[in-house]
């Protein structure tokens, strides 16, 4: 891999990284679009008939993000009660939930936060292991690292994106 | 870097791309598992009201994984006269849809020939090139590797998953 290094000036760990990065960044980007593109009353729809709602689901990945502030050690979740109704519970359990214009908020604030964490992460963090793998399975299973979570998300974001963009008029 | 290859005994660069295709193989083997599941008739019903159908959606994921052999220098297409009914052209168009057992057929088998490419795959030839991008680009922007292709597939196959995860009856 120095060829590669070398050819390109950047060093190969860094340019994964990027691309890893990247991935997130443009599914967050999307879904922030589609979001803001939506109105409250599109968002309390259905994505299909009976389906979860966009309300649920937008509680559902700020729920899922914050979550990942613990996760790769970059401090306490900022709504730890938004577990209960959006990942422990189903959508239409009866849980409550904010108003959609407050998890509109938290959408936004808690990708900018995780982004300047991202930002600020070396690759030596990267490749270092998440809080919810212990030190002797990590030994054994390297890939179980941050950086990994950062990919798994990416495509959690992904599917979940595959059903938001229900909530939009066909053209 | 270098402390984390010693630590682990698994060199950096072969660690990332087993993350990349372990995400890669999560996603493929979540989708052949629903198209096992889903009967012909499920797969011939939208996805959603007015959405793309099973078959759709199933033919569509078959020609962009072909699309994959010559974009990463495995080889040609095996269906290319897919392209225009599944990726030129939407759902509804018209065009004639190959009957559902074939494009269930061609679903694993594309996966298999892309899976034995990939296994047979150097570090260096994920981070050289893919044939979509010039050499003058690729010098400037060396992310747009082979191995930026499959992460973001990879995201392509989530997006459509979490639609086709819809013809399952709910429970």
């Amino acid at each position: 891999m120095s060829d590669v290094a070398l050819t390109t000036g950047t060093p190969v760990n860094e340019l994964f990284i990027k691309m890893a990065v990247d991935a997130w960044d443009t599914q967050c980007t999307r879904l922030t679009k589609l979001f803001d593109a939506l109105s409250d009353e599109q968002l309390a729809a259905n994505t299909a008939p009976n389906r979860n709602t966009g309300i649920y689901l937008l509680g559902h990945l700020v729920a899922v993000t914050d979550g990942m502030l613990p996760l790769l050690g970059f401090g306490e979740k900022l709504y730890p009660q938004l577990e209960k109704p959006f990942v422990t519970s189903a959508d239409g359990s009866g849980a409550e939930y904010p108003p959609v214009q407050e998890l509109r908020k938290y959408w936004k604030e808690i990708n900018a936060k995780l982004s300047g964490h991202i930002a600020a992460t070396t690759p030596a963090e990267w490749f270092a292991k998440h809080a919810a793998v212990s030190a002797e399975d990590f030994a054994k299973e390297p890939h179980r690292n941050k950086l990994n979570v950062l990919i798994n998300r990416t495509n959690h974001n992904s599917y979940h994106l595959g059903q938001l963009i229900y909530l939009k008029p066909k053209k």
